[in-house]
């Protein structure tokens, strides 16, 4: 992977944003990799991602950062640079379902996700051993009806400790509460087993074997204080059929729930991934 | 397509069934061209499609028919033999979007879809002379706020006039009355523009726009007196993006409106669809 | 669709360009309704695609044109602009197959596809009264072993009469003789009943069915002298089974050559297809 | 998981073999849970496979096997009975990529592939740790371009050891040699990285991104002597753009490949796949 320094952008969508941005970056010489934006028409908002070749650049990305502040106040960004060689921190919340979980220590492992894994959380302990064979340190947090001020307050101290930039909760199967959703607002990722916004709540699969769906999903969002209502990054199905039980959807659904929770997590460490208002804008 | 008889039933399951029909079957000289069946254990119901070819009997079918009545009672059957050769009857309900109408007919009209189309009622003018140009006769029967009473009286009486077997609803827009949804029940095909559950009711599109879904689908189910609740035949999706509007998505989904509407029908026509409580078995 | 300019770009890759075509347009007040670009590293070769709210631009299309140039000609580029209002002249060239031109014709007829059809060209006679209820004129071009040469004369002379941009071969079965090839280039496109590279020439179906695979393709891409080796603009499949006949493989690959071929019509009547060697970059 | 007897049955197509064995299981009370067959019309054969719940059957199933003969015998059919409780041995061969095989064996520890897997052979030492964390044992056998035949002859004996039922070439990316294929046919399960038959050989992906496919797959099928050539298992796709490197495409397409794999394995060790000249037939 080349380094490169990727330029965010989100604001108030104007004549000639694009014309100044891109010479500011080629004034610096910066060379392209990529580069798109988007304009929401609804709220007048526009979206911009700058892929730039590090060694292309002829002055510091510090220099680059604090001559930016100027163009960025003209057009009211709200804006960041990302190092790309600087891997994000992602904490993983896990339950005692393995399969997300396997497979995204599996991917970062072999090296397809880049990003480091300072530690997964569990209120379970049957994947310690797996999670550890991979060097990463496991955390068991007892949650119970009792505990959940007490065990949430240590796993919002694992996060500060860990630095996390994203939270990813595989199957993790707990309500997150408000004040950790708002902390970390925009980062902390989550798979649902269904095709939202059908079959909210518990149980999606149940609920789609009693209806009768030929469909079956599953959708990764930000997670929000609204359970299974925030933004939508990925979401992808798979054909069913009257042949398939309930246990058949949960082992199909599994291979949907890896697939769209990976890509979905790639699109944000690859800071594709930009919110607007509750929807997603995906800058690829 | 070979000249064949459909031999379709439902009951309760037990042992025996495909033994003592399969054996009916063969003393008769049947040669099986399909055969399939499912057991639904929730309900204890079993269903089996049989697909005989006609020129392998040794008995007529309607000897075949009477003689197979002990059976049936045996096994308390419902059950019915339906003959390939004969082409149903399907009257299409249209409003003025041309796309699943206009499908449906050229597929009929290339020799895809076997069926006859006795006729197509619709309460706007405007395909008119595009249904014509097939050779079927075009009904307007105009639907206001004050005669629905009677405009659906005139659909009843044209409805029996042309022997209907199965009508489709292809993007008719227009609530049926609850007595024509049982006087029809299992006969009725509606395709609604969502991936159902989600977004039930008016305006899915814009529903879906709203929620930013990554894909937006099309299902086609029999017609109950619940609104978009009824037994779902066939489901299909197309991937969108933030870069879609919502006529962007409108546009997309007639793509998949015309697929999952006319492989439900097709699924009828050709007797592999069986309704068990709110679901369908579909006999491939 | 709102009123537009769709500026079209190919030059080498160089620092900058992106910058100075956004100034350039920004200068001039351009309002962007969508941009997007493509860094080809293989070849050093860069595409963009800018598209231009025509009422917001300060000065006349033909002297953003005019003064475009200067431009142009430091970056080396290939360009063009195109007005969104101007609907492309398309000649469909169809054989006895229905599904692919009917279905043209019908999403151009109901607004979905943007363009103009002068005419149909065929060597066959059972489509005319179809495409004649469309208001499309239709010539009848017979095509003998024996006649070949006269009849592509023929067919070349009603191309210049219908000042055609687009030639497309809907299921066309007869090969374009290489100097129409050569006239036409990257402005003739092909729907081939196959994935590609897989089961090039005749009898698609028959080979796949043969073969046994599990899936079933469609291709649509440009006529090059090289039959069905030309660059790929668009491509698509469906599941097939054991069950499946080289006739329900035909009926099915149907449903997928009509989406297949309509999308990359229409990616092209949108000047989103850029050339670049034997491949396509599609900028969407 | 319900505790199974499987009939699976290949024979000469003829009236009255459903009604035979249909009665022939009735007759000892056997209760099928599912049943399927194919009669492939070009070759006349017929296949049949029929899951009869164990504690059902009123006899031994040795007594049932030993009875059953009689009656194949009569259909001249090849036919056997598997045991759902007994677990099919499973040989992982395996290269240095490791994205199959930890998704195999990741498959088979949370229980979601009812299957042993004795050994793991690979001809290199990267991913001893990762198998043998699973309980795997790991089989080091050096291959190299002197050593060929020394090393196939290991590998027979450790197969032979094992006691192996199945062969998976977990992208083992080195040629079977003849007389294993023939000894363990219809029983080697390979994967190759692209949608066959196109880009049959090596380095597929690079072959896919040089074409400008649209779409990147992979098939698993049973090896023969002719490489790539086997009767396919199972195929899918994933879409790609002009945008993807030859990197991305790897990557992609290794969700494919893992998908693809496991669900061509899942249906041998369920006894679905049965071989028809160079087809298979898949009753599900």
């Amino acid at each position: 992977m080349q380094h490169s320094y990727r330029l965010i952008i989100a604001c108030p969508d104007k004549v000639g944003i694009v014309a100044e941005v891109s010479r500011f970056i080629a004034e610096r010489s910066g060379w392209l990799l990529e580069a798109s934006y988007h304009s929401e028409r609804e709220s007048n908002r526009f979206f911009m991602r700058n892929e730039i070749a590090a060694d292309s650049l002829s002055v510091s990305i510090d220099a680059f950062e604090e001559e930016f502040q100027a163009l960025a106040d003209k057009f009211e960004m709200e804006w960041y640079i990302s190092d790309s060689s600087r891997p994000k921190r992602v904490v993983i919340l896990a339950s005692h379902a393995s399969h997300c979980l396997a497979d995204l220590l599996h991917r970062w492992h072999r090296k397809d996700l880049f990003c480091e894994v300072p530690a997964v959380i569990s209120n379970h302990q049957n994947l310690k051993s797996m999670v550890e064979w991979h060097g990463v340190p496991y955390h068991y947090v007892e949650m119970t009806k009792d505990n959940k001020l007490e065990s949430n307050a240590k796993i919002d101290a694992l996060l500060e400790e860990c630095k996390a930039d994203v939270i990813v909760l595989a199957r993790y199967m707990q309500i997150v509460p408000p004040e950790l959703c708002r902390k970390y607002a925009g980062r902390i990722i989550n798979i649902h087993h269904s095709f939202l916004p059908s079959f909210i709540g518990a149980n999606p699969y149940q609920k789609a074997h009693d209806r009768g769906v030929k469909l079956i999903g599953a959708t990764s969002h930000y997670v929000t204080e609204n359970l299974d209502e925030g933004p939508i990054i990925e979401q992808d199905v798979v054909r069913v059929s009257h042949r398939h039980t309930k246990e058949d959807m949960v082992r199909f659904g599994k291979d949907v729930e890896v697939q769209v929770l990976s890509r979905g997590l790639r699109y944000h460490l690859e800071d594709r991934v930009m919110v607007c208002g509750n929807k997603t804008v995906i800058l690829d």
